[in-house]
């Protein structure tokens, strides 16, 4: 191995691409953000986003952009774990030296526990949970919206849309989550149901924030449905202690939000993380290149 | 009205498109099958469906292609109640010489009923709820997939697939639902994530037949789910019941598989169509051409 090699680590998810240069040593150099890198969505894409980042990172190292062949990249991408979209991104004839590939997950886990074993769930606009034994990664729940990620920002805002849309139609008990979703969406009464049709997970997601405002004023429906979520995210924590791995990171935006809902033993076996998704990337990069 | 005008009745849904022509008396005279017209969905393949029952009715009736400018038109259209989609079809320039736009609800009631008053409940692909009372219908319920049509074969195609995922991660209890979905899509384990990602309502409610089945069978997670589906329609029944229609006609695909799991009491007030959908837009035509 050269002394000059250098390392890009790349986190990759729905709605940015993050890289970051390291030398052999692991110091960092320089860093990028590019666009959307979900494998899953969209594979043009993702290669075109981890290319943009992977420059970026260089120019901000104040490398030459001819730099990008001679880099060993890690890179962590959402919808990897798809047979297809895996296939899709190792059949890249991509411009780097080397390309080792891993689900964002793994690296998120790599990250957080600066590469040793441990666990992690993720709760943000998707939900997942991740165990690393004995350097082998198992991933439980995820899968997609609408039909997986209990507990995640866009399983909230869909279980908030249903209920408001039974109180509606006095089909379900009334909840304060029809004024806050009207509110939201600058619409009234079916122009919910227009705003919202075809919508992607992430516009779901956007109105998670809604259902903790209103379960904190007391609506019961609101309540129960972060009960019913934080209920299932237990369920995945017990489900990663089954698996090995008892103390676990919790990451992603719903995290703080999430967490004073938890059981009591399941939030006192969480763990602030080590470091970044991106460092797990460039640990994925250091580690596959040296085997 | 000139002896000789012509009624034609548009059935238009999420697969296909019926006409039914009529003369004045209301006796039939052909009748027309086309595709999709989902105003929701497809403001322009509905009216290219429209017109094209129109023809293949007019052709049936063996009377010439260009007395379609001489149809007056009544036409049921799912998605109309929504403002937007109503206002796309009735900004047409259609070919007709007159052309009156209702709900494919509202023509289903008025065909279940022989245009008297009365209450629909529609369990197919979708769910939805109708009370016509003094001629004013109210809709209940519907809005659409992922979070509409509650108790609906998409419904419970999205329950089921929620609840095999769940037990393929042993995060929720074991169901022969996984290995049934499995088996219809033709793949296994998150093959299914991949066969199922983006698909459409109708995608969905191509599973609901394998929850009856594992229901029968005796799996807990389906009778779970069907009950579920169920109890929403009594609801719905009763909120009909509420409006002012006790009695009620319980149409579309579902209809037969879901009556053993309704309460008693709801079970006991359906009542047997008197005509179907498009006979209903054959009435809406003749009626309000005569207002």
């Amino acid at each position: 191995m050269s002394r000059d090699q250098l390392f890009l680590g790349i986190d990759g998810g729905g709605s940015k691409c993050k890289a970051r240069l390291v030398d052999t040593r692991g110091e960092l150099l320089g860093t990028g953000v590019a666009g959307p890198a979900n494998a899953f969505q969209d594979a043009c894409q993702t290669r075109v986003s981890i290319v943009e980042a992977a420059r970026q990172a260089l120019a901000d190292a104040q490398l030459p952009a001819d730099a990008l062949g001679g880099l060993v990249v890690g890179a962590g991408l959402a919808g990897v774990n798809i047979p297809r979209c895996h296939h899709e991104m190792t059949a890249w004839q991509h411009p780097f030296a080397a390309f080792y590939l891993a689900t964002d997950i793994h690296v998120a886990c790599l990250g957080a526990h600066a590469g040793a074993d441990g666990a992690v769930i993720v709760a943000g606009t998707g939900s997942v949970g991740y165990s690393l034994v004995n350097g082998v990664g198992t991933s439980f729940g995820a899968h997609g919206f609408p039909f997986g990620d209990k507990g995640s920002g866009a399983w909230l805002g869909l279980e908030a849309l249903k209920a408001a849309l039974l109180a509606m139609d006095e089909l379900g008990p009334a909840t304060t989550l029809l004024g806050a979703i009207e509110s939201h969406l600058g619409t009234a009464s079916l122009g919910i149901v227009d705003a919202m049709a075809g919508g992607s997970s992430r516009d779901y997601g956007a109105l998670a924030p809604l259902v903790f405002t209103a379960a904190a004023a007391g609506d019961a429906v609101a309540r129960g449905i972060v009960e019913e979520g934080a209920a299932y995210l237990d369920a995945l924590a017990r489900r990663l202690q089954r698996a090995g791995t008892g103390e676990f990171c919790l990451l992603g935006g719903l995290a703080v939000h999430i967490t004073p809902w938890l059981s009591a033993d399941v939030a006192a076996r969480i763990r602030a993380p080590l470091g970044q998704p991106d460092e797990g990337a460039v640990r994925l990069a250091l580690t596959a290149h040296r085997r």
